[in-house]
């Protein structure tokens, strides 16, 4: 049986040592001083680890089930559902106008990271209903924000997003359903959508969807697509739950995994429904919603890796098999634990550097958010747009092979299911796919956020990348050599990757396209190679001030230096495989494959 | 639904024009002209399109269960089994004294791809036969043999091989099942035993366990191992079915995928068994099987990928989603299907390249094998030694990757298990752990093999790649830049790995042991660098000789660029990090992770 620990000290280190959030000039950061923060972490690693964890696997064997067209939660999940909302989880960083705490969103991403390591499946349903929230507090009217968010804010009432239907997913303009007008302002919404995550379940009142759907005579494609919010149950004029909606599950589809979350087909058929935000302008509503979710999975991604580690590690530990080849280290067992053989090593060694370098490059990311959002800084803005591409697309991927890595330690054991390895395993998988394939991440950050505003985001972390290393280089011989030589040579990998897309894109886009994916993870690389850097950074500064967990910041700096000489060379091979260009990658005819 | 086709055309490809095996002086490659071959491989074709692929689902989703004691195998398998039997298919290279057709070993293996591609789960049955055949045949008594053969040759009777307990897998020296020996010569065997693929089924008449244990008062650990043969239902003297031996299933397990193969628990509770080979000798004995078993595995691995791909291919030909960014490729439609978009190329392309690379690197091994044990070359046999690990490992390593990429084609439906794509994943995974976890083939690689014989395999594989430079460049200026170029460089960092191992593997073994598993796939990549130019060639000649399908020779060369230049940029990554050596690996103390 698996277990997790909530990395409350790591977290800590990240959000205080590295990037010193108390010291930032962001409003609510202020109340974030060491004490509480740690107070938070530490009673949300109560819930993850005592609430949420203990159900992972039950949500996994038991999955949901469709019954006389209500989808029952497996064992446990509804209790514990209230046990999250009466603590007040759901409402951490949510606007107290509407009942929320108003706390950073920094710190929600924290949270959330111990609640999705914990359980996957069920962090969704709070997960989504967050989405919605959002889009309808951004794009609501004051009627909308009062009738739905302070029911949404509590989980009384959870959110979807619906998007794919069964011919399109992606490519949105396709898109079938429809919304017609009816004189009292309302809607009427026909269609179907597929792979809606928390759909339907028994542990809310009602369940608000917010449906993509196009007005008959708008324009065609992705144009003329608007966003409604279509309740389950329509909500009555003094708040109450009135009559059913015209909205009901087809089916719940069987799954790799993520069993606990109710993946639906939903049907509208004739739907009563409410526009939010403008007619036609649908996607930038949605937006709204993706690219919070899209974070959100990144989350996801190494925070499966993370669990998985922990249990590999555990497991590498207590095994004995076979000897240390440079001396028995457990003599008087009939073998040494796994952990004394360099490759059980490298492997650890890959998925503990990634795990708290992706820790570190998502709680960035979260920052940059409420910079973003608080101080409407437009730099912040900016990178993290950029960004979040990387953040989902890189993380999900890398956070999907470390939990494969992890399985692989536990050999035969990692296979069978009663050990939960497959599990997270099957559950990461999915985090590649959702919210924009990876592959569509990777067209996003090149195609799009690349030349975003004459390509000044790109330019600005090319520079900050290059401030931080002229400000730290040339003071401890040891430093440049492990960090800030492998950092600045990964650093020269993507900005030549830059100037190929620059070049070449321009004459056929293919070039720049073809190299998208490798793009992707070389920006990736170099993020994280810059987050070990300032780890390593604030552990040596730790080390010097004295008096805190020597071994901790010894820890740190050896698992960066690890990244460093390991892990960061990959920015080589993406950047010969991104000037190879588009023709190996487009010479054959379809026919010929 | 997916499907799969069997690739008789590129088979034909690497067995004629690649390997020419009907120019070989291999004792029976001489009946392997096109024709023979093609007409087998065309009938093979037929077994593995009509009779496994269609169970493949049904396998998975149904899976083995274990009702009083008899494992129920999934509808149809036992039919299909029938038919296998009935057109000889398990006994194509088998030994004509026994009933076998006496083909060569790399016919087998070209059938063997197709049927494990069909249904890996399946396939298993007779491939685990098939292993314990050969145990049989090179270390059985002349008895011994004459009593079992014949049967596990038609399959009749099938076989498993039985080595891990609850408490050791890799190390197999902590094991604890004993026999004990009888006053007829028979021992008494018990223990528990554990992941016994095909462990008990219903599809057969016997099943005869190969099981390791231990005589007591014997050597301690891995040399006081023995093999003996226990039949499930004891052989009468005339060769009739007789009693049932008290060896049972205690359980079957649930796994991640491979559901159609019974993975048991096996209890011996003093079943009788009969020494096979010597006594103590058992790990040699049992070696016999596990390095056929390995390259099995290994064929499993680039098997899965190639059917995953063959669906991705056609998803991503039929799937509506999206415009060429170069311009509309399918204006009658709503969008262009997915081919068009650089980013899904480059993912067909990297399992493409990949799937039909290792086609030619595992049939290459196995016309060494078959060089090997009939013309007794001991050049041949150490170099199959040398690369079986590469085989197992990189193969598998690489074919669940692939796999996974497949399913990544597909984006939401590839998650969905109505789709098919996540059962390629999920079988596929299972190829890196069992017949040795890709991390132990790493250790036997580098701790092993590459000095094995001092070292003269590995420089006999240096001086072939040389040998075939020199041979080949200087010719075709497009051929030197796009192959030969880049396989010197491979090459090249494959030397400097092995010649680092060299010089800093004797003062520390770690040293080599950090960088074991990045040489192996580095080393993986040199192989099919070479395959990929040798691939190469015989399509340019089969071009100038004109007369063939232009358009398929075409194809070959131009796919083998693209993993030139895509895939072979790895070795310097892997460079980098073996030569990053033991101390980033070795740095943390365990209780520091």
């Amino acid at each position: 049986m698996p277990s997790y620990k909530a990395p409350v000290t790591d977290q800590m280190f990240v959000l205080h040592d590295v990037l010193k959030i108390a010291e930032q000039d962001v409003p609510g950061y202020d109340e974030l001083d060491r004490e509480t923060t740690e107070a938070i972490l530490d009673e949300a690693a109560k819930v993850a680890q005592d609430v949420l964890a203990p159900l992972n696997s039950i949500g996994d064997t038991e999955g949901c089930v469709l019954e006389n067209g209500v989808v029952r939660t497996p064992t446990g999940f509804k209790a514990a559902f209230d046990q999250m909302r009466e603590g007040g989880w759901t409402a951490l960083d949510c606007d107290p106008e509407y009942g929320g705490q108003g706390l950073p969103y920094v710190l929600a991403t924290a949270v959330g990271e111990q609640f999705s390591a914990a359980n996957m499946a069920f962090n969704m349903y709070p997960g989504l209903t967050h989405g919605a929230y959002s889009a309808i507090h951004t794009h609501g009217s004051d009627a909308q924000k009062e009738t739905y968010l302070p029911k949404m804010v509590t989980c009384e009432w959870t959110g979807t997003m619906n998007l794919t239907e069964p011919h399109c997913g992606t490519d949105l303009g396709l898109m079938r359903t429809k919304a017609v007008p009816q004189d009292d302002g309302s809607y009427k919404v026909t269609g179907q959508k597929i792979f809606i995550s928390a759909g339907d379940h028994d542990m809310s009142d009602n369940v608000i969807h917010l449906v993509l759907a196009k007005i008959p005579g708008g324009p065609d494609g992705i144009k003329g697509v608007s966003l409604f919010i279509v309740p389950k149950f329509i909500v009555n004029d003094d708040g109450s739950v009135g009559e059913r909606n015209a909205v009901s599950v087809g089916k719940i589809e069987e799954k790799m995994g993520i069993h606990g979350n109710s993946t639906c087909v939903m049907n509208y058929d004739e739907a009563t429904g409410y526009l939010l935000g403008q007619e036609h302008k649908g996607m930038r509503a949605m937006f709204t919603m993706m690219n919070e979710a899209r974070i959100g999975v990144g989350l996801q991604g190494y925070a499966q890796a993370d669990v998985a580690f922990q249990n590999a590690l555990e497991y590498a530990k207590d095994r004995l098999q076979g000897r240390d080849v440079t001396g028995v280290k457990n003599p008087e067992g009939p073998a040494d634990p796994l952990i004394v053989h360099p490759d059980i090593r490298r492997n650890l060694m890959d998925q503990k550097s990634f795990v708290e370098g992706a820790r570190a490059f998502a709680f960035w990311g979260a920052s940059l958010i409420d910079r973003a959002h608080k101080l409407e800084d437009d730099a912040a803005d900016g990178l993290i747009s950029l960004m979040t591409p990387v953040i989902k697309g890189f993380l999900t991927d890398k956070g999907f092979e470390m939990a494969t890595n992890a399985q692989q330690v536990y050999g035969g054991h990692g296979y069978i299911e009663e050990w939960g390895m497959s599990q997270f395993a099957r559950d990461a998988r999915i985090a590649m796919i959702y919210e924009g394939a990876n592959g569509v991440q990777a067209l996003d950050l090149v195609g799009r956020k690349l030349g975003q505003d004459g390509g000044k985001h790109v330019m600005a972390f090319f520079e900050m990348v290059k401030t931080f290393i002229a400000e730290n280089k040339g003071q401890d011989a040891d430093f440049d050599a492990q960090f800030i030589e492998p950092l600045k040579n990964a650093s020269k990998d993507l900005q030549a990757a830059g100037m190929y897309f620059m070049q070449n894109g321009m004459k056929n886009p293919n070039n720049a396209l073809s190299g998208s994916y490798d793009f992707m993870h070389l920006f990736g690389h170099v993020c994280l190679g810059l987050m070990w850097s300032k780890m390593a950074l604030a552990a040596k500064a730790r080390l010097e001030a004295g008096g805190g967990d020597d071994d901790f910041y010894q820890t740190k700096i050896a698992t960066g230096r690890y990244y460093m000489a390991r892990q960061l060379p990959m920015t080589a091979t993406h950047l010969s495989r991104i000037q190879s260009g588009a023709e190996p990658v487009m010479a054959l005819e379809a026919a010929n494959f």
